[in-house]
């Protein structure tokens, strides 16, 4: 448990929580009401972050300007407390969110859906075998995956709650498709470009590795040019949506100028 | 996928679906109902299994008469395939599981519990700990949460399907707990006394690694007294539920006389 804490509350951004929140406050839902569920994000995200440090994986030793989990724990109790933080998440589901059995299912089925063979864990596989280098559509599935599933995830558990019309429904799905391929090339970009002392980790390491990312295969101008393009779709996408839909906008925003 | 069915489909007992599906039968439930959960519970097994032959863990390099997982597709990949696992399994119930919501989310509940800090994960970092090595009851508290809970979540999955009285689902739940311990001493006694060629992989493991087992700490005849007094009172605790307990019974002997 010391362990698990240790990575949880290492800092971070927490954006897959707040996204969950302040997608469900522009539904016109009480975002308190998700709040077990967008924790349970948290945990899944910390869960994946230790098992991706793992030195079988990317072998990273530094994560959030602290050493990684299995550099401070060792790697047996890295792998249990990823396994864990997995366990309690869905556990913090069943047992604290509001809604009834139906909501809860189809919050349940969402993240198992986004972290299973066909989203996370599928993405961080093919991330691993370079499946990226191929070609840039193949570089995008891998983010996809990889990252996108959990991100449009933490849309997806919101509009459960709140059930909004298909047609608003649709518009927030394809918000968090385009949401989760800016925050990508924005990582791809301030490996390159960023701060080591304000992202409180190695920048360069894509490009040491050899990685596929989207400034490898479109350099560094273009690049900056889709994800000005994407952050522009993301926004048109909620433009005449009913609601509040301000702190979400402001969040695009924040993912497309983050310096960390 | 081929490292999760390379592992899932590698043989095995099939001991925790097979239990759950029976208790569903001796309950009056048709075992077809459950076969979504038993299913999700031996991925889950699965998963488990991969994760503690991993170098970091146990470091196996045999299981089933098989190579283990990351001796057959690297270490990566199977601590992923570990990772998939566990999440196709609680997809698995979300997808397939009948008797709806509330059902889905009491079964979900008890798998994450059983899974997760008080539970098997809990167990197995006790066990790398060595805690069991501190007491007889300190090592019973191991073992309960590192094959226990699993094993017992087998028999309350189909409680919770078939939802009989209280006083009947006591019994059944007191059951379970015994089941679990007589698989852990009869374990124990198959490492010392157990074919190599029978068990598929290597006997003596837990004396070389200096391990707390009921053998060492009872001396091997008294295990067996152990062992037989365990399944005795498992037996006892069936002996007068109603309902066609004959398979249930059938599992309680086979875990006693079992040689793998």
């Amino acid at each position: 448990m010391e362990a698990m804490r240790y990575s949880l509350l290492a800092g971070g951004k927490r954006f897959r929580p707040v996204l969950a929140l302040a997608t469900c406050a522009a539904l016109g839902e009480d975002p308190a009401r998700l709040m077990p569920t967008a924790a349970a994000i948290e945990l899944i995200h910390t869960y994946s972050l230790i098992h991706d440090d793992l030195p079988a994986m990317d072998d990273d030793d530094l994560r959030r300007g602290k050493p990684t989990c299995h550099r401070a724990y060792g790697e047996d109790t890295a792998i249990l407390a990823g396994d864990a933080l997995f366990a309690e998440a869905m556990r913090l589901v069943c047992e604290r969110q509001d809604g009834g059995g139906a909501v809860q299912v189809a919050v349940l089925r969402e993240l198992s859906w986004a972290t299973g063979v066909g989203g996370m864990v599928g993405g961080q596989f093919l991330d691993l075998r370079d499946a990226g280098l191929r070609s840039a559509d193949a570089l995008r599935l891998v983010h996809t995956l990889k990252t996108g599933r959990l991100i449009a995830a933490s849309v997806h558990v919101a509009l459960v709650l709140a059930a909004p019309s298909e047609e608003i429904a649709d518009r927030y799905r394809r918000f968090a498709l385009e949401l989760g391929v800016l925050f990508q090339i924005v990582d791809d970009i301030l490996d390159v470009a960023g701060s080591e002392v304000v992202m409180g980790k190695a920048v360069g390491a894509d490009a040491r590795l050899g990685k596929a990312t989207y400034v490898s295969f479109h350099g560094l101008a273009r690049a900056r040019e889709l994800a000005a393009e994407t952050h522009g779709r993301a926004r048109a996408l909620l433009a005449d949506v009913p609601g509040s839909t301000g702190d979400l906008l402001d969040l695009a925003d924040h993912v497309y100028t983050r310096q960390s």
